[in-house]
């Protein structure tokens, strides 16, 4: 028996969202703009931020592909030619840029190990309609989320980690990744240590639950760390993969009011809490492409 | 394919817990404090309280069944003993009381309709250890859940509501709740209105997850009324039901930040959010017998 | 002995705000990012919404007026010239538009009854430099705020109630208002009604608290409607004054978590908390000109 | 010009307050239940925590020491008689314990350097009757202050620190306590270190603001470390003061959500509202005598 068709997901306008970051300069704004008002774009949200220490523009434009009022038209581009068009644009302002167009849903592989309960809110979400993606397949290093998977009918793959030959676990992750056309990773309570090239490899495109308030409880066992320290908030931190463990670029932090009478146990019980909501609320807010790497920060348009 | 077995759950110590509420007057703790004392028990827990307008006292009390330390001893009484003997000091100062004896895991009965996001996060919840219960069946108007109630063995009854006579829905649930011995019902979002009869037999067991934050958005959709009244905070209210239909004791709730960029779409997908967490916590502290009726409000020992 | 002169305030570069909202079309993004890159604008902020429902279009655009590094010049029109020419455009598009120019600081008039604590926490925050305006004058219909005024060396001026002619005592105040050239009337927990025509002279300039997390308790003595309906969660509601009470749209709202061991006592102590926040926070977000009235409800650009 | 009388003080009926530790065995509650119910006390809270890792007991209760209905009687006992019977009972159980009798303030110690916002807080808040003490004093090492303690007529007292010889200053500053009776010193955004002697003297009788959320960001600049680090959520700490600097047992801890436009002096703004709310809440939690030293940590019954 497997899991219902996922609900409450209203029929949306097909829209496309530019993404850009560049060195700051006068005229970003006006160049886009045109060229949006040019090829006759409705522009539903904008969002810009500078980070005025690194002298970079950040940009998010979202805007309509079809009209709703007959008559007037809608954008003139199609995907291909507007990438063409923009990128002469984006050449003039050195931009990183990206193009979302016509809402296809992200793939998104999820790894997780033993402790099931942020894949278990994922995939309920996705069910609920909260998150617009694929699950294209999971990746564990046990077999404990096997029957959760086949249940919302996501492929499940098995991959062991091989201590004396970490690499080979690594190769096959990375095979998966390729053939699935992953476009983001979550690792869900994933408690495997990835090689620094295999993060490079995913740099702005993976996400972790840390289960501390980072950097509150950076490494191990962090609620007997809280425990011992008797703080009165327990936390999760989301944040991208990178090399340095407990140190990626902070995407999303959750805490939880807490007090002498939680032992290590209910502490954690607290945490698990943190840890799905600021997973769900991080891997969302990528799903919306809303989130942006700012070197060892991020920058994120709610 | 079914749900693995719940994990993370502790071998705990046997304890019991000792429930009373009485009109206030001097000597009620001595009393319980000696009773405890005589037979031996290792207080773990102990939480009072006075409602000073209805004169009335509240008191929670767990106290250890079994000693961890060789040659002290422990309680003294079996649980018939023990149910003997505090009847007298109940009768004296003319308590309500409940013992709960051993950590007999409540049997819980679930209701739903077609919303199953909060019915999905509360078996996830099971599935980690976080509720301690038997979810003795769920009861639906819809075919909905059916296959997530397969998906965690949990026995799935389809009740369909005859408009025409309501009742005969209420007796055949009113059977299965009898035939299953069910402790406490759970409505999660279930969108049926319960008869005034049906409400006083389930008075004080049985919660509802309304999702609105009360008294903010009575009646039907909150959401919508919140998204005209442009409130910058949304939430639900778990309360026990009661005749009354937005009216009953509170037991939790919770509040989500919103602006004026949320659409009563994502307003009712934030709120979603609170109803999982308002409902689920106060199932947990139902289980966890730390909620008591005080007229129309509620005493919860957190 | 008075008050020490304000700290903590940083020297910024000077900067113009743009506000607007019009009727949504395409091509206004277009045509005022146009208008600062042609007269050498370096935009810093901007935020932009569209209220569907109304077919409406919000912005705000915070440009620098001087240039940081040298060579590139800055904006090249006066204020007066700035008026001149982006009024063609605001014609164009049939804009609500105002134009906050070279940082001049807003002139706030604040009424208080005999609860000072609202009042205090704004005096203590200019103090602290956290509010970028000038307190002009406070007015009273009691007594109890003059010392603190004097301290912070604020005019009071005690305007008593004549119950037979309150037009006398609004006529009075709106003197004073016109007097002292007033752009923002602050009621900090004011207890008097103002008459309709009052409150429309003041639409979109006056901020009231109040004290309740609205809708949940309107009218009188909400600490003590909360207490009896035993609510878990206690706030406050910062809204801009209306001839209709408790309906004035919202611009911030805080809750703080309680239980019942309050009092209506203690209730109205957390109660507090979340009104100096909720009001100290709205006059904030409307000194930095952050606040667009939208119909009943508002846009708040944070 | 000096500040109005406090306000908002309900008439309240005389309590005492019973505050004790010892190691954890059974027949406590009893014999304390006893010795209240013999002598004709009615208890009004009382709360008990069990460290079950080293064995302590800690127990608060608060009774009544005059009876509101006529006829019945009130506690049998003057102060000094309740010591020395109560005395018996300590010894029986080895424990640490104190009593509170007929609600006498508790003599406040505040100590500030340059950042007046918690000074100005506190003192708002004693005004609006919020926390039940005497401020007997304010100590600064600067003189930023005196126009807020005079106004706010509390004495104050210059003590500049000789960087040749700290001990001087201390010396000075203990005089003070001992002079003005102080029962709790208050560490106000004061950013002197103390001594280790100094430290160990004020044992569980000092609280500080710390502007972070520990152990997050130790050291100085915290709000720049926070910024470079990228975090979303920012906060403050109040902790008993110990001599090891930062890690003082954790009163209460308040967080704000932040995120990328913030930068180091919005995020220190951010930071202050936490720095007052903490402060002033683990202030209140003192004077009600809520707070007990539990090693590294602290039991706060709230």
């Amino acid at each position: 028996m497997s899991a219902a068709p996922a609900r409450n997901e209203t029929p949306r306008v097909k829209t496309a969202i530019l993404l850009l970051d560049c060195p700051d300069r006068k005229g970003i704004v006006a160049a886009i703009a045109n060229f949006l008002y040019r090829h006759n774009a409705n522009i539903l949200h904008a969002d810009q931020h500078q980070d005025n220490e690194l002298g970079l523009f950040f940009m998010r434009v979202e805007f309509a592909l079809e009209e709703e009022s007959v008559g007037s038209g809608g954008f003139d581009l199609t995907e291909d030619e507007c990438r063409a068009a923009f990128a002469k644009i984006a050449d003039d302002f050195s931009m990183n840029w990206r193009l979302e167009f016509g809402n296809k849903p992200a793939r998104v592989a999820l790894f997780v190990s033993q402790y099931l309960h942020c894949l278990a809110d994922l995939l309920s979400r996705r069910e609920a309609g909260e998150l617009r993606c694929d699950f294209a397949l999971i990746v564990s290093n046990h077999e404990a989320a096997r029957a959760l998977a086949e249940f919302h009918r996501v492929p499940f793959h098995y991959v062991p980690i091989d201590r004396a030959d970490k690499q080979a676990s690594e190769r096959l992750q990375l095979d998966l990744l390729a053939e699935h056309r992953i476009d983001l990773v979550v690792l869900a309570r994933y408690m495997q240590i990835f090689s620094d090239d295999f993060c490079k490899h995913l740099r702005g495109r993976a996400v972790n639950i840390h289960h501390s308030f980072l950097p509150g409880f950076k490494g191990a066992k962090p609620y007997h760390q809280a425990h011992t320290r008797g703080v009165k908030l327990i936390g999760a931190t989301a944040h991208f993969v990178t090399a340095d463990l407990d140190e990626g670029p902070i995407i999303e932090q959750i805490v939880e009011r807490v007090d002498h009478s939680f032992t290590p146990e209910t502490l954690a019980a607290a945490g698990r809490d943190s840890e799905r909501r600021a997973l769900s609320t991080a891997v969302r807010l990528l799903l919306e492409n809303r989130v942006f790497l700012d070197e060892n920060k991020t920058v994120v348009f709610k």
